[in-house]
């Protein structure tokens, strides 16, 4: 089984965390974990609004995010646990991810 | 001569600023044009630290924040003078542009 990747602080970037939400979808699910009071499970993703994202998209989705230094995932037999790791992130770069999520509500509100 | 394209503000998405800004030569660039006082034309735009950037790939770069809407250009005999439109982008997006220019900072003071 492939080991799960999570960056160190150190090499988190700007442009990896713009380049992972600049995906509507990939932010939609990330305003999702990162406004869950627990972790999130891949499957919970199955559709976003009221279109459906098939099961190898998501899992490249949830890469993305991961490798970008947004998320953390834990598996936990066959279901991978999803957290953010806005806090982490909030520390190197004070209030991008708020600045994003709200733009994101305010994007999603017009369309 | 090809006409150049701006967005309307109703067109502009989260997804095509953050995309235009996940590229850190684009953001390097906007910071420049979001940080001066007049227009920047874009041969000012050579290279960005100690970098030689090719006319072609600068003018690829250019036209992406512009359709972003990030940008403005307009054509003064050969040159184009751009501008900002952070102004207009703050005002759908608060907050935003401000939070991503300052993590482009930051992010340039760890590199």
């Amino acid at each position: 089984m492939r080991p799960l990747l999570h960056p160190s602080i150190a090499d988190i970037t700007l442009a990896g965390i713009l380049h992972a939400l600049s995906d509507p979808i990939r932010a939609a699910i990330f305003a999702e974990i990162a406004g869950a009071a627990c972790f999130q499970t891949c499957s919970a993703f199955a559709s976003i609004g009221d279109r459906a994202i098939p099961k190898s998209s998501l899992s490249q989705h949830f890469s993305v995010l991961r490798e970008a230094g947004l998320i953390r995932s834990e598996r936990h037999g066959v279901e991978l646990r999803n957290t953010s790791r806005c806090a982490e992130v909030n520390d190197l770069f004070p209030g991008l991810i708020p600045a994003i999520l709200s733009a994101h509500a305010q994007d999603a509100q017009r369309r």
